[in-house]
């Protein structure tokens, strides 16, 4: 995939030593004056002191830089962390110049250290001086952000508006503790597109619901989601003002990028074997329909039925009859595995056979479609199945 | 353990088949004229047929014998699966010469396949013709009913209620697809005592709100849930009353055999290394701390870490800050692990050691306590650990 670089964003990494040895854990993004920053971050009561820090420096002001750590959350660190994720900032903000509000922290790793802060101080001078806009920054940006990632997760694409050319690049981070809510796990997106900061809040709320509100690994929301998006405002156009065609053709090509990056968190999620496509449809709201994707997509018997290619409907069946929602007429829930029907009308389905079931689950790509009655709402979810290696990775992930 | 037999309840058990081989599969359970019968069932949805079949059996009649297999479900077998439930039914009502609907069937094992009814039909005089009231044909029950259990799970205790000697007997089975939602896994719980139905009912409702709806161990409730309580009323004695001293005497002996067949559900969790009783006090409502005891209960995380005796307390702090309550004071919220503080006051406990940490968790009883605020609410939730066991017998289950 090109990685294009995006106008007025620079980016820089070092291995600083925040935990891992012998890589890139550091990670510095500037943009320039005038820049306008849009930011989502996770609803898990004990946020982390650097999403603390960052929605306070974000109610100030708009940011000249972003710093960003990956082996460390600064999670369950109390004022201590605070201080730490305050300081790193100030360490930042003396190099370029700028005031220390005016740089947001982000932090993502084992949660309950202290931030290494020295660490910080000493990586700093190096990383700034290594500010680059070109796609080769991008690249190491998206694999310094990286914990138990086992591939970095880079998109970028450009789109005509108004016959403007627009570039959007992001990264995202994330394999486990995966279940954004109303917020990412570390995301960062910037466009050189002209939007003010009001409209491209809205823009990056309304793609937030469509991507990264949509994967679920484990159903563990974590402290330090966090997704970042920038408008760096270099290319040639006007404003993009809400509801206009401009918007709707910034909106689309945006949630494409937000979709590439989410589900290439569920493609690299912890473990993971199978891709797993939920789509629930029917119900009397979306509110409704997301309760019983979430349900299946979070059931430990179904995910480990399809690690083991097993078309073991029933679990499918028993996970959305148990889903919590007012209301649900088994003799209008419909399921299919791929496009093999499973259940009909509340009942198996007279056609279905073990084999066609099996050929349904054998590859890396499963679709589950659940039907629950007349209504045109509709959410899709993805996931991924429980492994051995999930396990492994999770029993492990301190040692 | 001493297991007494319950005056006026029969049992017997036979190798009818069902699924596995050289074992018994089938229990009969007969009890004499004039008991009360009591029974709580899954709330899933898609409850099997067997459930739906039992339901409509106890609104009509109290039940002379139940007619329980393992190794099948017959659950998501629609009309067929209803027909199977009721044949079965008819062919033990036949052999012990009372109505069909004085019989309640209960089945448990692979959800999707319908019933071997000739198998039934062969093994029913045989069954019949060996029901015997002795310790021994619980004992054999307790292990005829048994799926992916590794033990059986059998308890017995007396008590004296206003003079008169009162025996408590029961068995459960379960090990996976445990979150009984207002109900349990399949237990059978027979006293001798002298009790009405609609007063059997409210003592089972209520001791089962405190023993097998306190337990999970995958948050998948199952479609086959069922708990029966059976009084015979043989001992001497005058009915329980509500209301009166000897109700809650009855009521205390009651819960705690229940809780010693629910806890041992867990003990014997698919793929468990742990036994983890999580209690939550100080929310606003019970709800409240049963939502928060459910979200640490059921974290994957959570549980991978404690399957590695690994006291990593950032994943209870986030589980306890993403559950699904509508207020919490992250500065009223102390965590301890077993008796050691990790965090107090919403911040890491100043005095907390690594080392301390590790002791905690490295047994295989293992106590998280939750204080949310100060209210007298409390909830204690059982669960198990998340194993490599787990993913291998579930990713197994049907080969």
């Amino acid at each position: 995939m090109t990685i294009h670089p995006v106008k007025g964003i620079r980016l820089a990494t070092v291995a600083a030593g925040v935990r891992y040895a012998g890589r890139d854990d550091m990670v510095v993004i500037e943009c320039q004056a005038g820049t306008s920053c849009a930011a989502v971050f996770t609803r898990n009561r004990f946020s982390a002191a650097p999403v603390q820090v960052a929605r306070q420096h974000l109610q100030q002001t708009a940011p000249r830089a972003l710093l960003i750590n990956s082996g460390n959350a600064n999670a369950g660190t109390g004022e201590q962390g605070t201080l730490d994720a305050v300081q790193c900032c100030q360490l930042l903000a003396n190099n370029l110049g700028c005031n220390v509000t005016e740089v947001l922290p982000y932090s993502t790793g084992v949660i309950g250290q202290y931030l290494p802060v020295p660490a910080f101080e000493q990586a700093m001078p190096a990383c700034v001086n290594k500010l680059r806009e070109d796609s080769d920054a991008w690249d190491r940006a998206a694999k310094a952000i990286m914990t138990t990632d086992t591939v970095s997760k880079l998109f970028s694409r450009k789109t005509i508006i108004n016959g403007f050319e627009v570039t959007l690049t992001g990264m995202s981070k994330g394999a486990g503790m995966i279940r954004p809510d109303m917020a990412t796990m570390l995301a960062f997106v910037a466009t050189d597109a002209v939007i003010e900061q009001p409209v491209l809040q809205k823009l990056l709320n309304e793609s937030t619901a469509l991507s990264f509100n949509r994967i679920t690994v484990d159903g563990d929301t974590s402290t330090n989601d966090a997704c970042t998006l920038l408008a760096s405002g270099a290319a040639e156009m006007s404003p993009i003002a809400v509801g206009s065609n401009e918007y709707d053709q910034f909106f689309t090509a945006l949630t494409c990028l937000m979709q590439d990056l989410a589900q290439a968190i569920i493609r690299d999620a912890e473990g993971a074997t199978k891709f797993i496509t939920i789509n629930v449809s029917g119900a009397a709201t979306e509110d409704d329909c997301s309760a019983v994707a979430y349900t299946v997509a979070e059931s430990p018997l179904v995910k480990t039925a399809l690690y083991a290619s097993d078309p073991n409907w029933g679990r499918i069946l028993a996970a959305v009859g148990r889903a919590p929602v007012s209301e649900m007429n088994i003799n209008q829930v419909s399921i299919w595995l791929n496009d093999v029907a499973i259940v009909t009308a509340g009942k198996p389905d007279q056609g279905y056979t073990e084999e066609a079931g099996q050929k349904a689950v054998a590859g890396a790509d499963i679709s589950i479609d659940i039907r629950l009655g007349d209504s045109t709402k509709s959410v899709t979810v993805w996931t991924s199945d429980l492994s051995h290696e999930y396990i492994r990775i999770n029993a492990e992930y301190r040692t």
